[in-house]
């Protein structure tokens, strides 16, 4: 792994709204949630660098899947909150990818309320093999 | 559209527990959801038949596809809550299946919380054509 | 009911984009969750004419739940999609709405995939008993 | 914290089927939703014990949050999978438990899809502020 940069002072980033969908019986976000929010992050993270995984699946036989993730719930989310969900490439190996990312209240200076590591595999789409990252996909 | 039976004394059924990840905010189970009970209800159905949807999709290239959905939701379900999912097939068509289904609170006796009834197609796996549903399938 | 008016030619719309969450392994997008891409375009029609359901709930204690659901899937939505979500209010009651919706891909011409109806009722939101809708939130 | 065992010989398990709406487009399951599964163990361990989340939250006014989340996902699992979820109790601090859990595919001898370690907090239900864990809850 070639570590390329922390999260920066300007990461990629996307709002998201909080919806009665991604709530539970507690008033707060269900704590599987935010895993998806941090993946449509990751997802248009790629699509802004020219990566859209429906194609690369269908055109290259080429997928991420997640091999590994930590998080630390810090403060919960709450229905209607605006979401801010930054994430950064903080390395790219040979055939994975590891994700910085951090979901705040408001925007990118709010509250911190959810912070975490997310590394990724590139394999096969068809059967799950792995595979390394084609460099044309992340010119460094 | 042949019309087989109604929602009959001893449908089939499964019991359904209701965790957090199912509710919302408002302290009850998050309406989309109890579409997705239901279809739980009609895959173990179909299985007790002995079609398994993966293998249908693998070995027969078929698999079934919703194309038509009314739900009344008469009383909510809440966390903690054991929830009797009654299904009955209404009527088999050449290509389609109808299903009848209800909700319960605790039991087939228990309080009527929803009821909907799912109309599903045969369609191929892998393009989602429709397909006649193979008299295998359901012997009369 | 008091009918408003049809789903006009320029209805009230959010955008949703496809990610993996929403889809199923069939390919494409999970009945159930087209319930979801709806409720998130139902709410921010309420937001846009200045209800918040958070506050609804927690300020005046009402809230919204839906008691009927008629939806018909035409088309699948699939990964990577973005999605018109449209809805207009066809009808207002003294306790209830009524919503006309239409998922499209690509924007408000683009391909019809579902459509529903869906009727919601004004409760209180601690015990989810009936309530009239206050007419300062839909004045005419 | 006071270490109490490692993931035991005979851990509390649950099973859980694999539907549609647990899967996504590439043909397995959605890696959040691994958490959603092990979540259900961990409140049928609970149950077991005597604890009852609803009731903890309605009568004591207790509920618990997780903390923090590492999960390691290994091999996917697929649509009609059974699943065996196993969790066992690592640790019972002052004011928060850590829970070890295993995703088998069959049972608990099977295949090791999934394994993680949740870190879950009580709090009060009304204010999620901390609380310690009551004695009774979890005697030693």
């Amino acid at each position: 792994m070639n570590s390329k940069r922390p999260f920066g002072s300007e990461p990629f980033s996307i709002e998201v709204r909080v919806y009665f969908e991604d709530t539970d019986a507690a008033g707060v976000v269900y704590y599987a949630n935010y895993l998806r929010f941090m993946e449509r992050a990751r997802t248009e993270l790629l699509r802004s660098a020219g990566i859209n995984l429906g194609d690369l699946a269908t055109e290259r036989n080429l997928t991420f899947v997640v091999v590994d993730v930590a998080v630390k719930y810090l403060k919960p989310a709450r229905l209607d909150d605006l979401l801010w969900i930054g994430v950064d490439i903080s390395s790219v190996g040979r055939s994975a990818l590891v994700f910085e990312q951090q979901i705040r209240r408001g925007g990118p200076g709010g509250e911190l309320l959810c912070e975490g590591t997310i590394r990724a595999a590139c394999v096969s789409a068809d059967e799950l093999k792995p595979r390394p990252i084609p460099k044309s996909l992340f010119v460094e």
